[in-house]
């Protein structure tokens, strides 16, 4: 294990509305599904900006993934670059891979980014006055997608029939707005995600992130 | 042309803020780079919420690529898909065809989703007033991922070196915010846009986009 081939970086603490949310969790999922043993690349908060992070992650974040000696970054390119290398993420024929990719890109590109202004919001506005006033037109943006979503989906287990890559990237997304109750107006997503996160290979992935930001807590909250 | 195997959908019409910012356009530039044949697929204006689209795009927007008389959608999606067709838009090499999916998805969800922000404060924001007070932010959290891109950078011609689908992404992404003078703060990427809007592929993309927009201008200003 220690000397996979595989590696993937990840933080040695975050602060507690961060944890289980952080974005290596997505990829230690895939790499589980796939059967890929890796090793993490534990980083000390802070050291994600550092010259050596940013050499394999442009923007000083986490994940970015080791693999064959080479790098690459963005967790939706390495779990779409490990469904590729796996048997059981993506379907087979092109068709259905393609909109397996279309999928990957919609989670990231139209359903996260109005959670993202969301969260942006209800964390990070720098005027909270401003942002209350803002606030219900990003919970309306959001619920425009989620229903659009909902309804994509159908009756389905996931949203290419079977489970696939497209169900981990859009189960990891719709988990981002944990901090409100938005998903439970739409309880065919609510279910969804509660499926998909109760897979072992997703419990495995969550036990493996969290655990040394419970061997690290006293350190960093002595610190704060 | 009219019966290419290769469809794409795209508006008969955009208030003028949109025009040459739909993002038809990135696949077509994919298209034309790639030297591949294909056949607008015109939505009158209002129709992507019909039926017959969302069967096509779930979210009721374009683009959707007929390929094979199957459908794809996301605009990442479709332009990754083209480059992998393609001899021109991907590096041969597995690594840096890695680090060009890495890049694509770096443009889609690291660098859009602050200038989606900043454009949704501009020009969506229903209290002008709390938008403004905000306004500051969201233009320092793009400044800060243009600064980590230019860095990035560096002084090659584009992300992997030599043209690549990653810089066709990043200058359609960069483009969003032209509505603003934020680019002017990064000459390296003020030029890395220019150097790749030149480009005979994306004029020709560009002016096919526009087209229809003048026909039906008359029409729609008439209505409105
Ligand atoms: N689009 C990127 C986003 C990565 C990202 O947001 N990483 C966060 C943690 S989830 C991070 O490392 N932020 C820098 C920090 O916390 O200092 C991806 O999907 O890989
Ligand atoms: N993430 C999607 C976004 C597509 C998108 O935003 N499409 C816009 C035009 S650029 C649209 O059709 N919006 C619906 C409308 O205008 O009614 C993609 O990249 O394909």
């Amino acid at each position: 294990m220690q000397n996979s081939a595989i590696g993937v970086t990840a933080y040695d603490w975050v602060p507690p509305f961060a944890q289980g949310q952080v974005r290596d969790l997505r990829v230690r999922w895939a790499l589980e599904e796939a059967g890929l043993a890796y090793r993490p690349i534990i980083l000390e908060q802070g050291s994600q900006r550092s010259a050596e992070n940013i050499a394999r992650q442009p923007f000083g974040q986490v994940p970015a993934m080791e693999i064959d000696g080479q790098t690459m970054f963005e967790s939706g390119a390495i779990v779409w670059r490990i469904a590729e290398a796996s048997d059981g993420l993506l379907p087979s024929d092109r068709h259905r891979r393609d909109l397996a990719l279309s999928w990957v890109f919609a989670s990231l590109n139209t359903v996260e980014p109005p959670i993202a202004a969301l969260v942006d919001l209800d964390f990070f506005a720098r005027d909270a006055d401003a942002a209350a006033k803002l606030r219900a037109g990003a919970i309306e943006s959001v619920s425009k997608r989620l229903g659009q979503l909902q309804a994509a989906l159908g009756d389905r287990d996931g949203l290419l029939g079977d489970f696939s890559v497209a169900d981990l990237m859009m189960t990891a997304v719709l988990r981002i707005p944990r901090h409100t109750d938005i998903l439970q107006n739409f309880p065919a997503l609510d279910a969804y995600v509660a499926r998909h996160t109760a897979r072992p290979a997703f419990r495995k992935a969550l036990a493996d992130q969290l655990a040394p930001f419970r061997d690290n807590a006293a350190r960093y909250e002595r610190a704060a």
